[in-house]
């Protein structure tokens, strides 16, 4: 059966190339038919599946140099029945494509405001003149500079395969170990997988609401690889967070301490339960 | 003398309104004569503050409805002279601005991707199938419009008195309460106030990495009111973490977790002690 999967289109984002390396793993541990369905914001993409529209869904979560992708906690947060099944991370390159010879020929750079920030350390001492122009995509990026010599684009190799615009410039991260973790969603509740992943509101005001949960934790040594806040965007001061932590529903020490939490939150969701797909050396090699 | 104060530029941003209402306050408090000086992006607004180009600078940290300003807590971490003197927030009303005569006629809407997300669902109920362009500032979203009355631009109220634009459409935040809390930053050090700002890296991979530096407050009662993870940047899963906490240096509990603290962090950089500044009634109806 052909299993529908959702991401940040259009083609050439690093979402689709995320898609597409999940798409692989699926087809090398047996699922042979995956379609790919284009959505043009993160929040789309998770209402799809909320409206079992599609299968499953594939959004970034954090990026190592520009951090979490907050569009993506905040749609997760409020759409209560989602559920992360899977996680895969991205090694993210950046490249300069420009039809210009030369940067000292360029007037302007397009890009998503992503890799801009991924690569403003390189912009500020190559381009130091040059305008900085925001997209609603990388791929948006490509089709701006049509053949104008004076623009360039910032975007992924993948993106090179698929437009065929010539590269002027290579390892533009200003972090080269730049990569991009991204959840894949569906409905499906699970209790077993390493990680396990959990938000929840405090009371606003009460001394030690921030710190009181997260000792919940602490006091069983289950070890918090993540805390992440967000504002409730009820007013300035209060939080949700989203923690990641190694261990799974299965286990007593983490549904006891679930258990106390409550005491502490105001209300608290499940993300999910899941573990970090291993990609093989062909399957990198095709990104 | 005159003081000279960094904002992020051009007039009519929502930098600019905070600007203004701060000058009011200090010409209230003695200060009469201020010169303010837009600068083109939040990071170069901070480095002539670390240049001494500048007396001051005023720059947002957060919002209550999008959260932090990512760019202010890196540039911070990473100008380790620079240090929080006051607080002040500044209530956002966004407007949609057009020379169009309904919202049936607009074909596309320009602002910066912050405000943009301030309003995403008014956009979503009201301007569905509108595309949504983002830009540098509110104000360049303004000179984007001329006259097209196809496009229109979400800015601040303070914007439409300086382009004089028609307001096609008022009360569009997502979240009536919104509002941003900037901090007005210098090099002086200060030990008093009421509220105490830091930073910090934990080692990677040891467990309770994230949790005991936060216990070494909770355990002397000292009060978190903000806990904000970004990446190190160096490589996925590695994490600084910025506190508000309600104290100052001079307090001894304060000095102690400090000490206490430097057991568990790799780096740790004061932010600054400040108090929030009130705005008068009179201020306050300027914007």
């Amino acid at each position: 059966m052909t299993l529908s999967l959702a991401y940040l289109g259009p083609i050439g984002t690093h979402s689709y190339a995320a898609a597409s390396l999940y798409c692989n793993w699926l087809a090398e541990n047996g699922q042979k038919e995956t379609m790919l369905c284009a959505y043009p914001s993160i929040s789309q993409t998770l209402k799809v599946i909320d409206r079992q529209e599609v299968d499953l869904a594939i959004v970034p979560v954090e990026n190592s140099t520009e951090g979490s992708v907050t569009i993506t906690l905040d749609t997760l947060w409020q759409l209560k029945r989602l559920q992360i099944q899977q996680e895969l991370v991205l090694p993210i390159q950046n490249l300069l494509f420009s039809w210009g010879k030369s940067l000292e020929a360029l007037e302007t750079v397009y890009s998503h405001p992503q890799p801009l920030a991924q690569c403003q350390k390189w912009l500020q001492d190559n381009l130091t003149d040059v305008q900085l122009i925001p997209t609603n995509s990388t791929t948006e990026a490509l089709q701006r500079i049509h053949t104008d010599p004076t623009a360039g684009a910032i975007a992924s190799p993948q993106a090179a395969k698929l437009y065929d615009i010539p590269i002027l410039a290579e390892h533009i991260n200003d972090y080269p170990d730049n990569c991009t973790r991204f959840w894949i969603i569906g409905l499906k509740e699970n209790t077993d997988g390493h990680r396990l992943s959990l938000a929840f509101s405090v009371p606003q005001n009460v001394p030690g609401a921030l710190m009181n949960p997260l000792a919940v934790f602490a006091r069983r040594n289950l070890n918090l690889s993540r805390i992440e806040s967000r504002p409730t965007k009820r007013s300035l001061g209060e939080y949700l967070f989203f923690l990641d932590l190694e261990g799974n529903l299965a286990q007593i020490a983490v549904q006891e301490a679930l258990q106390e939490l409550s005491h502490y939150t105001e209300e608290t969701k499940i993300l999910g339960s899941y573990d970090l797909l291993e990609m093989s050396e062909e399957n990198l090699a095709t990104i």
